[in-house]
């Protein structure tokens, strides 16, 4: 299930918004539009987002190619510019942004029709390589489960949050595809409800077995004995380990840590930032709290309540188990492993 | 605010369905749909549950008195099993409906009719009894909230949960009376979002400042230092101090521990099952999973994925930091101290 691909000259995005009980298709080739269905999450999860804004800065070039070069880097500035104020927690957007600024910049000689062809393929490499991180990830962390293993997992860190296939949910699927008879708990993940909407639809449709439940229920399924491990996905993760994720995966950790369960996180390294000391660093995005107070277009709180909706929280890293990367899976101490990964191969 | 009342012959029930955006009040003199409104939650809240199974019962009797006696007690039976019927985990709902057998078994001598008029007078008495409990619950508990101290709880236990006033908002009520001055985060309690639909709207009507934030933010609000203290309500409580009440509570209560933040349960003695040994004994009520897989009336779950629906969890006694009751505060250890209740005088 891809959620984000280039056909025929258009990027296709599945409307995130839509699902489970629509699905529908949207076709780009307005980069304006194209940040604009980030913000409005059509497209949704760490690794999409940079590769929907690699494309994103493919159709600018596109829109731009015939300016003089000098128009031409200015206009691209802006694209970069508005891609990167979309959402401002996961990183895989900007390091997106940056390699196609890089390409850009390795090429300064060249004329800008050039540059398009040149970032086209850079854009389509961007995709491509994620669905392969995700199958290297799911190669590594399917060691991490075990038979009959039944794994909780918060918002939707899956095909439909990649180019395809998935992080967390690419462990999952790895494991099912290894015959091991795995089942999953799928929080709901509110307020935007990607647990239902999105985790139960494409673990559903490829036949793992998935059982759906509120967020508040996580803990108590512990507690009755239900889960033997949790896999999530990160938005950003800090070179001490500390793991921002969708709000709530925070609490998932602290009731896994009092549980003895294992915490696992998947991302691929593109989602370390290695500049970034520790959590307490990680910006966090606050949405409309109509998020909250409607529910499908419904109102469900009164007029004038005070709300919060932090999108992301942090997991400290003294709660995650391990990284499971399309390099391999790292282990605490994290602030020693991660820095490794630098130097390790692609 | 007053959930259930009796008014010109008619018991009277907010629609709490449809809360906060209509306020509904229904007019029942037929106790069959009596106990529909309560399996339906037109009421809910284990004290609100026991005062309406009160009224319940004295509107079989007026439908009945005018048959044989021993016609009247057979029916009466069936309307007292019909009643007990409606939702297994609040004991409050046994309790009343015991209390009413009670004053049927005192009085057998009497004809029908003139039970009518002894069994209105002792449903009332359950009624103006709640209210004064939770005032009681208020002045022993607001002892344990500081000035500026910031609540967090969970589901309603409110004005709406009770005949007025309210357990733990009563609480949070008379702190804030005594003009300390305090806030208070309302989760929103999926699935039935109570806390979003009945907790914030009532906070809100009183002036008393509410902030609303779904279920899995709880974790990350006690992180970032803003919650000083959990009061939430309780559908049963054994008699080793474990507690029953709305799904999500026992991961509060995890995640309260983890942070040091103590955690208050307010409920009056009523709630307590002092028969019954520990919470394992204690059966969840497993309600539709519509609930989940609708909000509103809206899909947001695909069709064909499992889900589990438990209505309450069990908080450890462990994790109980004191039970607030109309009585006064109790301590651990509950096993010794909760059966010391039953000889204070009420």
């Amino acid at each position: 299930m891809k959620p984000v691909y280039l056909e025929d000259g258009e990027l296709k995005l599945i409307d995130q918004t839509k699902l489970p009980t629509e699905f529908i298709v949207h076709s780009y080739t307005d980069y304006r539009k194209i940040a604009k269905a980030i913000v409005d999450m059509i497209v949704r999860g760490a690794p999409a987002i940079g590769v929907t804004a690699g494309y994103g800065v493919y159709f600018g070039a596109l829109e731009y190619q015939n300016e003089p070069k000098d128009v031409f880097y200015d206009k691209m500035k802006e694209v970069c510019e508005l891609l990167a104020s979309t959402r401002p927690t996961a990183v895989n957007l900007f390091w997106a942004i940056k390699r196609m600024e890089d390409v850009m910049a390795a090429n300064v000689d060249k004329e800008p029709a050039q540059l398009v062809a040149i970032l086209k393929d850079e854009a389509q490499a961007i995709c491509a390589e994620d669905i392969q991180m995700c199958r290297d990830m799911g190669k590594h962390g399917a060691e991490l489960i075990h038979q009959n293993d039944t794994i909780l997992t918060h918002c939707n860190a899956g095909a439909l949050a990649t180019a395809d296939y998935g992080t967390a949910l690419g462990v999952i699927r790895a494991a099912h595809e290894a015959g091991k008879n795995i089942s999953v708990y799928a929080d709901e993940t509110r307020p935007f409800l990607q647990g239902a909407r999105l985790t139960a639809y494409e673990l559903h449709a490829d036949g793992i077995p998935v059982t759906l439940i509120t967020d508040n229920m996580a803990g108590w399924m512990m507690k009755l004995g239900k889960i033997d491990g949790v896999i999530v996905g990160a938005d950003r993760i800090a070179a001490n380990g500390d793991v921002a994720n969708k709000i709530g995966t925070y609490s998932v950790s602290v009731l896994a840590k009092a549980h003895g369960i294992p915490m696992y996180v998947a991302a691929p390294t593109s989602t370390i930032d290695f500049a970034m000391k520790s959590g307490d660093e990680i910006v966090i995005e606050q949405r409309d709290c109509r998020e909250i107070s409607h529910i499908c277009g419904i109102q469900v709180a009164p007029d004038g309540v005070a709300m919060e909706n932090p999108a992301f929280d942090v997991t400290p890293h003294q709660n995650v188990t391990a990284i499971i990367t399309e390099k391999g899976v790292v282990y605490p101490p994290y602030d020693i492993n991660i820095p490794k990964l630098k130097e390790f191969p692609s």
